[in-house]
């Protein structure tokens, strides 16, 4: 092996060294116990899928997929999100449980990267997914949870931005006279181009009315929610525009009663770059990161795809972009840890002691001074020591 | 998507379901919670990693590799082990760490299968490595370590199978006459083959002498430990035989004193499927299972090829192995949930309730009346329910 490669790994692929695994662990560990609370059932699917089942019904742009062909020459693909696979078991193995189910997950998901430098191409999610609730109850309990993870993992400003995939795309198709000038307007949207989006609008070809509507339509996210609500109505006079306000006055009034309504911002513009989202979108930020964290949305036709139309709601929080929003949080994850150094003629003596001091739930290196090369420099990473080489 | 492929996964892959997950999660507490109080610092390295590093490294046999081309054209392997990545972390990353290092891990590992049916092609490995140590007592440690976790997962009748690659490899050297007599008796061994042994020997053509030294080889796995220990002088009476045997001794006195040589049965014709294992080797049984549920040993020659000679022994134990010789653990994981079903107007009561619970620590479904088809088959899974719904 030359040396130039010896150390090298694929692009976007990280080590997790100790310190900042133990901070991902300390943080795994307290979103995991809160999704417990929550009567959510973690589960787990395998790394590789079939390309055929789960890389089609996935959101995740096709040039993302990590491939290879299998030994009898079908594409796998490595899995690049969860919700495809969980609503395959809930679609199969999980058939004969009472509805709404309640399941979660933490696992690596792969998608590739393009540059070095760049985003990670493994990265590791926490997510929840309720399956077979069609009610903005079911909704609201996703998101309530989502800022409590967020919040109880020591994240300081947390704020959900939420919005609706079906008033957007209600909005966007009752005024764009083509597919082309609505998926313009979409793009602008999805990269939060503000100005971008009003010069867009300018240059279209349509009535100076509906182009106060979009203009009125971008300017609604600067609004309070209680205002966001009522534009609404205004924004998209139909019946359909009424249903979702109804149903997102319900969800603000549930969310309020959840005690998270302080973190909320409703934001009609709010696009999501999953196309398998039907309803309600959200994402989570906090700390000083302009990034989302986490994000989800009901997604009521993914189930069908399995041969089980079922209403579904759910989330992902990538635990990367968690740590990273927390700052530096490896210094909080240092451990005591004390070493015991031992003579041959003392080992029994020594092993006797590390198995208490371990029994009463310390941690305890046992280390031979045979094996030591320069037992100073070991001895002054612990933070104690005890010589058993006299 | 056709109905016949839609719930199919690849070769070998299997889902967690969540009475299975909740009792690998229940192990993986227990065991990362005992390696943590013997000093080890865990770890993570990415799932895919390039052939030209830790393909050719990995003792894996070439067909069970997962393989993929990354955008630039070279070939990425989905890790079949965890000890060449670590090695070369630990010689690059951690080269500036005191020496001995002790690493852990519990990850994924990939390796194709054959056939349906068969054995995972993806499955939970947890283990340790501690490098920079050449002494028994490292190796004491680590069988020791191993020992600890399987009794403490609640295995019963544990027992670890402890072997020397060096012996093998001096004894066989110094009685077969060609390499494939070498490889063939081998082979034998590899597959625990007594009666296929001993017509192997018969067949060769070698003195008398030399085919009782080999009858009295295999029959030394019968022995007891005293009496295997005395043997190695016997069997290869060169100064390398007194070396080993020297060693041998040594560790046995070591896993004396760790309190575990109750557990241990010396068996000097065990050789490994991993050709990296230089020294001692070990495996680890229990349940009524014959399957070795843990493996390990020391390996002198791996951390050279990452440019850095170090001495290093270590074991990976294989969680579905483990969960499989626990016989029905699943059993022993079912949780108490309370389930608290609302209806819209007492939405704040039920949420002040649930939340109540949790802060005390119980697992509580909020679930309300609107959402729920069938609220008589719902309830039935839960272990208390509360209604709210009136």
């Amino acid at each position: 092996m030359s040396d130039l490669y010896m150390f090298e790994k694929p692009l976007g692929m990280r080590d997790t060294l100790p310190a900042l695994y133990r901070c991902k662990q300390r943080i795994k560990n307290i979103l995991n116990d809160e999704i417990g609370k929550w009567g959510y059932d973690f589960m787990a699917t395998p790394a590789l899928e079939y390309e055929e089942t789960i890389g089609k019904v996935s959101a995740i742009v096709d040039h993302h997929l990590f491939r290879l062909l299998d030994k009898e020459g079908r594409t796998v693909v490595l899995r690049p999100d969860m919700t495809a696979p969980i609503a395959r078991v809930a679609a199969s193995s999980l058939k004969e449980q009472p509805l709404p189910l309640r399941l979660a997950y933490t696992a690596a998901l792969f998608r590739t990267q393009q540059f070095e430098g760049g985003r990670p191409a493994e990265f590791e999610q926490t997510g929840v997914e309720l399956i077979g609730d069609a009610t903005a109850h079911a909704d609201a309990e996703v998101i309530a949870l989502m800022v409590s993870l967020l919040k109880m993992s020591g994240l300081k400003n947390v704020k959900v931005v939420i919005g609706h995939t079906g008033f957007v795309n209600a909005f966007l198709a009752d005024i764009a006279d083509s597919a082309d000038d609505e998926s313009a307007l979409r793009w602008f949207l999805y990269k939060k181009n503000d100005v971008g989006f009003r010069e867009h609008v300018y240059s279209l070809n349509m009535t100076d009315e509906n182009k106060q509507r979009l203009f009125m339509f971008i300017d609604s996210r600067r609004e309070h929610n209680e205002n966001t609500l009522a534009k609404i109505k205004t924004l998209l006079p139909s019946s359909h525009g009424r249903v979702i306000y109804q149903y997102l006055s319900q969800l603000y009034l549930l969310l309020e009663n959840h005690g998270v309504s302080g973190c909320i911002d409703l934001d009609l513009t709010l696009v999501s770059h999953l196309d398998y989202y039907t309803g309600v979108v959200f994402q989570g930020y906090g700390g000083s990161k302009g990034f989302a964290i986490s994000s989800g949305g009901r997604y009521d036709e993914l189930l069908a795809k399995f041969n089980r139309p079922l209403p579904a709601t759910g989330f992902g929080l990538r635990l990367d972009r968690l740590i990273e929003a927390l700052g530096n949080c490896q210094g909080n994850d240092s451990i005591n840890k004390t070493v015991v150094i031992y003579s041959e003629a003392n080992q029994e003596k020594a092993f006797k002691y590390a198995e208490e001091l371990r029994k009463q739930g310390q941690s305890v290196v046992l280390q031979a001074q045979a094996g030591l090369e320069d037992a100073e420099a070991f001895v002054k990473h612990f933070s104690s020591a005890v010589d058993f080489s006299l």
